[in-house]
């Protein structure tokens, strides 16, 4: 995770360039976290409602560990957004002074509910395999970590519309006065760009969902490759959830930039 | 993670094939750790004893973390070895019934306080950038994920020694009364193998540590690719400490065995 500004604080070193970089380096820290993931299968009594007032276990589990994460401090990090924010306490510990990059009235944006429902419902699905192991404990660690990473990435969407904002302020302002939330998107929105991310996470997801050996294969049938998540749904993962809902994040926050 | 036995209960399929891939997969999920662990410098006061009383920022999220863990049922796996034993509840929730592999007198075996020290004071300071940025919630993330793989894997030493032992115990058991260590020690070591494994984890930490962009780069000089990890320092990891630490596991179980 790269961090906005972190080693010129004073200066203002948020760039469309540093936020790049941070969003191609998460992407490596997804792909690792569905890689992990798909080594248990969906084991979806972890996660699913139960019926009754009770939560399931995996909803206890990232609960209980948000609310331990924010006692040591991870929440006063601007790129951090809780699942369970009405639950997250202060910090016992004391905390980093992170730079103030994003604007006050729109940096609470949260949709982390519907990245919830839409990984359970509909990513998780896709590179898992049905069944049912029942290791509820590694498999509710993993979904934490793909979680986390999925939100952060989306989240940072805010960052994204941050500096987008400052670079053309004029552009954005008639949008965001008329709350026309179609204009926004239309300026947020660069196909040759997504396409391009799109094909590099599928590389990412081929190169480290490969079985490395010791002996080179060079000479290897590419098409006999076996990866360990599909690097076709990697990329559809990004196409279909990941960027949109970034892009929704991104509308969100500029919605209220001139609060 | 493979785990034993998990799809035929009844029948024993504890076998070295099985094993095996077991830990081929896990040094996948130890060098991921390793790269993630290294986005961040040091961070030292993190983890730190402070001199008085109280715990340092790591030890305190990793144990409340092994007892939130821990209440989901994690230790209940024979695989996991928590590194704050004397703090763990029991499940809260129903838990899932793991097949008895290990010999009940010698599955005890943890060296995690060993392992947390080899950890913080050799391993770490090898593969990340001295300094302090201050993102110690995330660090101590990084460092549980990193723990917790190296942990599996040393202590996956349990089911190797098992089989082995059940393979040929008239190899083993004139060592284990005569409580020769040495010579338990030599029965457990295969150097080809050993280079074989150090070989491979480099060469994972070249493929998952390289920068993957869109356009394939085949011709560009190897020489000059830059990785997250430096993929000696993860052959070194292993030789060093993972591979000894193992095997020093394997010799505490089988020193049990006969109990």
């Amino acid at each position: 995770m790269a961090r906005v500004n972190e080693s010129n604080s004073g200066s203002d070193v948020l760039s469309l360039e540093s936020i790049r970089e941070s969003l191609i380096r998460q992407e490596d820290t997804i792909v690792f976290s569905l890689i992990e993931r798909s080594q248990f299968p969906l084991n979806s009594p972890a996660f699913e409602d139960s019926g009754n007032l009770s939560s399931s276990l995996t909803e206890f589990f990232v609960r209980e560990i948000e609310v331990l994460q924010a006692k040591v401090g991870r929440y006063e990090n601007p790129e951090e957004n809780p699942f369970f924010l009405e639950y997250i306490p202060h910090s016992v510990f004391p905390t980093h002074k992170y730079p103030t990059v994003l604007h006050p009235k729109a940096l609470s944006v949260n949709i982390n509910k519907r990245i919830w429902d839409v990984y359970f419902k509909e990513v998780l699905p896709l590179f898992v395999k049905p069944g049912d192991d029942g290791n509820y404990p590694s498999t509710a660690a993993s979904d934490l970590a793909c979680l986390q990473a999925l939100s952060r990435r989306i989240h940072y969407g805010k960052f994204v519309a941050e500096v987008k904002f400052r670079d053309a302020p004029q552009d954005y302002e008639p949008a965001i006065r008329a709350k026309d939330t179609e204009a926004l998107m239309k300026l947020l929105t660069f196909e040759k760009v997504e396409e391009m991310v799109k094909k590099r996470v599928q590389k990412k997801a081929e190169t480290f969902g490969q079985e490395v050996k010791c002996i080179s294969s060079d000479s290897s049938d590419e098409s006999e490759k076996k990866y360990k998540v599909d690097p076709l749904v990697v990329s559809r993962i990004y196409g279909e959830w990941l960027i949109p809902l970034t892009k929704l994040v991104e509308v969100e926050y500029l919605l209220r930039r001139l609060d």
